[in-house]
């Protein structure tokens, strides 16, 4: 790599993604590509979160790309929280003018603009309107993968883009408390995907009032610490109370008769996580991937000087190659001969790869073989006898050691400040988390961020009673909270 | 039902998807919710296709969902396809007036309008302009799975819509030869899909120049045969030549170093397929489903009056729930005592269950169940413990004998015309394919289609040589071709 992390996180975080192939900019503003690897990725978590969600109840559905804008004022916050950034579609047809030159057909202008979908709730809530009658109806719970569109003026690839794939929870209650126990066993889910898949640690935490989610009650939301003491926000659950279903009248009639509003909840990840993936895990080297995630978890690399020698060693490998597959192990072998061991050792180092295993004609003699780790970047000769065993371990060991070492640097890297000097000091020298008092107020919320750029990541489920006072305005505090620079 | 096939077909089909609870159209003009059972049987489809793009080496990645309109331009052809149908994104952000309407912002307009996408070569093929400089970067096999737009005034569930999703292989290749090696391969990849899995007999043809994809040298097809004598183009794959590559200049440069353009593919298929699915299986109790594609492929329905009938059979009935899931096979037991049996049944009935598995009181005392499967509606009494096996042996029964049925009807429904008049007459009394001699002009071909409404569906790949004289103009013709009116 160019660039080391050290140096400009941001570069190096670039070029990461460009050494492992896994997205680039296009050229429609704010829309990346998602090439290949960085696909296989996505495909990979989307796998094992469709599972946990399908394991929690959900059904998968699909609600339009457009939505009418008269549905999205509908809902006061939300239109606020989305109208800025909408991308709007006002004609339905194309045309030639007279010089040949294509234009948009003035006369096929919509009545009502489209809205092209930055999040579905206004769109799904029109259509639980008609399938709700009873509590028999209830619980609706759907989810739905689909792309969504926020138009942004400076974007980064997969934190920030105008487009970008994500999963959309939509779920209807007969109770408030239905539906705030499904807001937390959503994030719950998505904090065991982050620390048992990604083997990223997180915060879950409740969001301020400024920092919700437009319609919603309550936030909740999973809170990373990336390596350049940034936080990044994972994911989100939302509690709409009945907001939603009041502004698209919808209301079920109970077990009485009596008719109520129904009580909502959304929650949502999305190719972001992509980016927290990258940014938790990876070093100057490149990508590191967890191998729960990872589209290739060893690699297998040929070292010969003979055919002869390449042939012995493609035949010794592709039964070791079987009985890792067996074992539900993704594994490539590399005979590509037109390209050589050193590139191809740098190539997937830089890919994540988290195991590779090179053998050469001396191993092939004394049945062994090199097996280097990504996270550590060890090497071991392993004898061949118990190489099967040895990667199955070894994979377990990786994974176990990127969640371990990055609950270590969160560690470190979370502070608890008592007075705002002390604040600004550690946001500025070190960074990372930060744990203090606060008033509660959206005012002084506002301060810290104006003078200092950290806001409130969310007030920890975990954090303990104690009796403190505002790092601002020395206002009394019952518990602290975590403020950060973010993504 | 409340409608026959053989009263109204249409107003048919839209109860058996509204009865099995598939999908239904959302208040968006011309875009449909897709509900979660029918979701269920799309998410099947594409968990085959995937599997079968990935074993014929292609990876997925995702491109952006606008098109400037720029690049819709580059292909003279392709534009004329889409720009009828093109929904056009204006402006990225909406605002409150000074009444607090929620209006489109004047000032957020674009420099450049842009597309939703109504398919990508033209984004993909600005992509591959990048990627591509050398042979060695050859071939490049990509598939998107997507959401795609094509602005329809007359819009019909599954078949016809606004919003659909569908897969789109987009492949880049050194040689002509082998670009047309990859169309064929994917369209055998379709018919495979179609016949194997929907159980749907397909032919495989060449599409006429005039029914070509804008852009494509020649475009394959799978034509399949509904109930109502109508036919449906269920996929095609394009042999793109070097059109695109041409429009965004895509060279490679060649083992010599020679510049050369460019061969490309491409090919999909979209959730018309469940429109074609459910008009080639089912009847006038509702949907019908091949079992290698139903959510649910068994059924477990118990009969009580006691509880204490009922825990027995829920013993006796996870029991085999238990066997049949390790057997990969999808079983609902559905023990819900707030419905009768009855209601049960033609509920799963029309949800194209393909096994009923039915077990009461006197059934526990004989070790034996009640097994009916959809296709022919007939009931047998099996013995519990052969009930495992039973099972597995009736699904694969059912899915033959559904393929063979709709082979069966095919064969029925294709007749041989040698004159006009013939033609017509049977176009109008029997409907179906008709296989008749054409001159191969684009003018005859358009002069039968406004009379008749039939277009040609396909130049069947296993259509033999034969002399004989077109129907129409009587110019000589050396192998029929395959009309039919379609959906």
């Amino acid at each position: 790599m160019a660039t080391k992390r050290s140096e400009d996180y941001s570069k190096w975080y670039n070029e990461v993604i460009e050494k492992a192939d896994l997205a680039e900019h296009s050229d429609v503003r704010g829309c990346m590509v998602i090439k290949p690897y960085g696909y296989a990725i996505w495909e990979n978590m989307r796998a094992v979160l469709d599972a946990m969600f399908k394991e929690t109840g959900h059904s998968n559905a699909y609600f339009p790309l457009f939505i009418p804008k008269s549905y999205l004022n509908k809902e006061a916050q939300h239109v606020e929280g989305f109208a800025k950034e909408a991308a709007v579609v006002t004609h339905y047809r194309l045309k030639l003018d007279e010089n040949n030159q294509l234009i948009v057909d003035p006369e096929a202008k919509l009545e009502e603009e489209l809205i092209v979908r930055p999040t579905s709730e206004t769109i799904i809530w029109n259509s639980y309107k008609k399938w709700i009658q009873s509590y028999r109806d209830l619980p609706i719970l759907i989810n739905q993968w689909a792309n969504v569109v926020r138009w942004e003026m400076r974007t980064r690839l997969f934190l920030r883009t105008s487009e970008f794939l994500w999963q959309e929870g939509h779920t209807a209650h007969a109770t408030k408390d239905e539906a705030i126990a499904e807001t937390k066993q959503m994030l719950d889910v998505y904090a065991d995907f982050a620390e048992n898949y990604m083997a990223m640690p997180v915060v879950k935490g409740w969001k301020t009032e400024s920092e919700r989610f437009g319609g919603a009650d309550d936030t909740l939301c999973i809170e990373a610490l990336m390596q350049d003491g940034k936080a990044l926000q994972a994911g989100t659950s939302h509690f709409l109370g009945q907001n939603f279903a009041k502004a698209f009248d919808v209301k079920y009639a109970d077990k009485n008769g009596k008719l109520e509003y129904v009580w909502a909840t959304s929650w949502g990840v999305s190719t972001r996580l992509i980016g927290g993936l990258i940014m938790t895990h990876s070093d100057d080297e490149g990508l590191v991937l967890p191998p729960k995630l990872a589209p290739i978890q060893v690699v297998i690399v040929p070292i010969h000087k003979t055919e002869e020698q390449l042939e012995q060693i493609d035949a010794k490998v592709n039964e070791l190659k079987n009985k890792l597959v067996a074992k539900g192990i993704t594994v490539k072998y590399d005979n590509d001969v037109n390209r050589r061991p050193g590139w191809k050792f740098a190539e997937y180092e830089a890919k994540g790869v988290p195991v590779r295993i090179a053998m050469g004609p001396r191993d092939l003699e004394n049945n062994k073989a090199e097996v280097a780790r990504r996270d550590t970047k060890e090497k071991e000769i392993v004898n061949w006898d118990n190489i099967e065993a040895h990667i199955e371990k070894l994979l377990i060991d990786i994974q176990e050691n990127l969640f371990n070492r990055a609950i270590a640097f969160r560690s470190e890297n979370t502070t608890e400040v008592d007075t705002y000097d002390e604040f600004k000091k550690e946001l500025e020298e070190k960074g990372g988390f930060i744990s203090a008092h606060w008033d509660g107020t959206a005012e002084t919320e506002e301060l810290i961020k104006e003078e200092t750029k950290a806001t409130i990541r969310c007030i920890p489920f975990d954090s303990k009673e104690e009796a403190g006072v505002c790092i601002v305005t020395g206002k009394p505090s019952t518990r602290r909270v975590l403020f950060a620079k973010a993504y």
